[in-house]
């Protein structure tokens, strides 16, 4: 998947640990854009390790004095908030800004400010943002850790893109084998309901809802055909010890 | 918002700053059950600075040595994976799986397993699971940090939650009889082992991978109480067969 043509701006982190997770987060979905404003303590060992493979990322971060340096170039940009605010900025769910970051990036270069851990953003930078990312969040304890936030941002950029990268549809599952088809299925069916006779666990002339209920067991469970053979060996299995009786 | 009734079992979690990051992840999501099994460091000072303000959720975590005991009592249990798996179980987007768990939790208790950093959930954890989440990510560099994925989950359970009012997975069809429990699933998969044994289909001493198969398409199915009941009847009937050869 190619990246988006979009940074995410830090403004004057505290906790280096933020800048390494919020880059690892970042490089998870295939975003690479990351710039500093006056990290307080950057380089950092927490960073680094924080970071974890994503050490590519923060080599190539950008660092800057000012937001305004930061955002040099930017045709739109986005705030994020913890808190209702005062002034009016339209505020977005993270999906609503996920889809505007795409619809926006291709027309010019898009920003996201992500404010310091302890107060967020001054109003003199949220003046500079287009509009504001609010993640729901409970209403008793509603401040995300800072990487976190850049993850939750993330993730939706990524769910939004769409047509994620994997190596195969997403439920899919690794079915090595065909499902098995309707005559495989009614073969068990019939294998089962023999061999339960032939223990004497059902009943024939009192079938009551047994066979109905094991149908609908196994259709549940989207059999497959190894699973069909596993099945229906046991069956044979117990056929042979019912002979021997 | 109210909590949603799911619990979150850490496994051998080896830094507790990821307890405490996945703590914080919880309580911004107006979720609150901590369960955490043989961390490696615990309690730390790292948990308690990365958890803030919620502490109260490390304080309530659980703490078992196994990971049967954290699931003691559950009636489903969702997995995490990084990485696509040799054996089929249903994978989930993280959207798909928050609609699951708000549906099963009407149900019984529910429960998500998040592995250990370096090397997620065993096969053994993961033949527990009746679902597995699967986050997108970027192909070349696809693990999320621990705190991030419960980030995820969390998010899109807030999300859901706000969304959906609480209603049944599509296609479910009335559950009349509650989901097994973990002790009952165990029951039934023990009495099969046995069974299996008996009429000479398993050889003890080559298992091959049968009673894995068969864990994982039983638990593929979420098998109800009544359902166990006639598997269970079933194998009686059988091991009455053998005793009589």
């Amino acid at each position: 998947m190619d990246s988006v043509d979009v940074k995410f701006v830090l403004v004057e982190t505290s906790h280096p640990g933020n800048i390494g997770g919020a880059a690892r987060a970042m490089k998870n979905m295939c975003l690479d854009q990351l710039a500093l404003v006056n990290p307080n303590r950057y380089p950092s060992a927490d960073a680094t390790s924080r970071a974890s493979g994503a050490d590519d990322i923060l080599m190539n971060a950008g660092i800057h004095e000012t937001v305004d340096q930061a955002l040099e170039g930017c045709a739109f940009v986005m705030g994020t908030s913890a808190r209702p605010r005062g002034l009016y900025i339209p505020e977005l769910t993270p999906k609503q800004c996920a889809e505007r970051i795409l619809a926006e990036s291709t027309q010019g270069k898009v920003a996201v400010l992500f404010g310091r851990e302890d107060s967020g953003l001054t109003n003199g930078e949220l003046d500079r943002c287009n509009a504001l990312m609010r993640i729901p969040t409970s209403q008793e304890y509603s401040s995300l850790n800072l990487a976190a936030a850049v993850q939750v941002l993330s993730y939706e950029l990524m769910i939004q893109r769409g047509e994620a990268p994997l190596q195969r549809p997403i439920g899919e599952g690794e079915r090595r084998h065909p499902l098995a088809n309707a005559d495989e299925m009614e073969g068990l069916f019939n294998h089962i309901e023999e061999s339960i006779i032939a223990t004497g666990f059902l009943d024939p002339e009192n079938p009551r809802q047994v066979m109905r209920r094991l149908r609908r067991l196994f259709n549940r469970a989207d059999v497959d055909r190894n699973e069909v053979n596993i099945l229906r060996g046991i069956l044979t299995s117990v056929q042979e010890t019912v002979r021997k009786v």
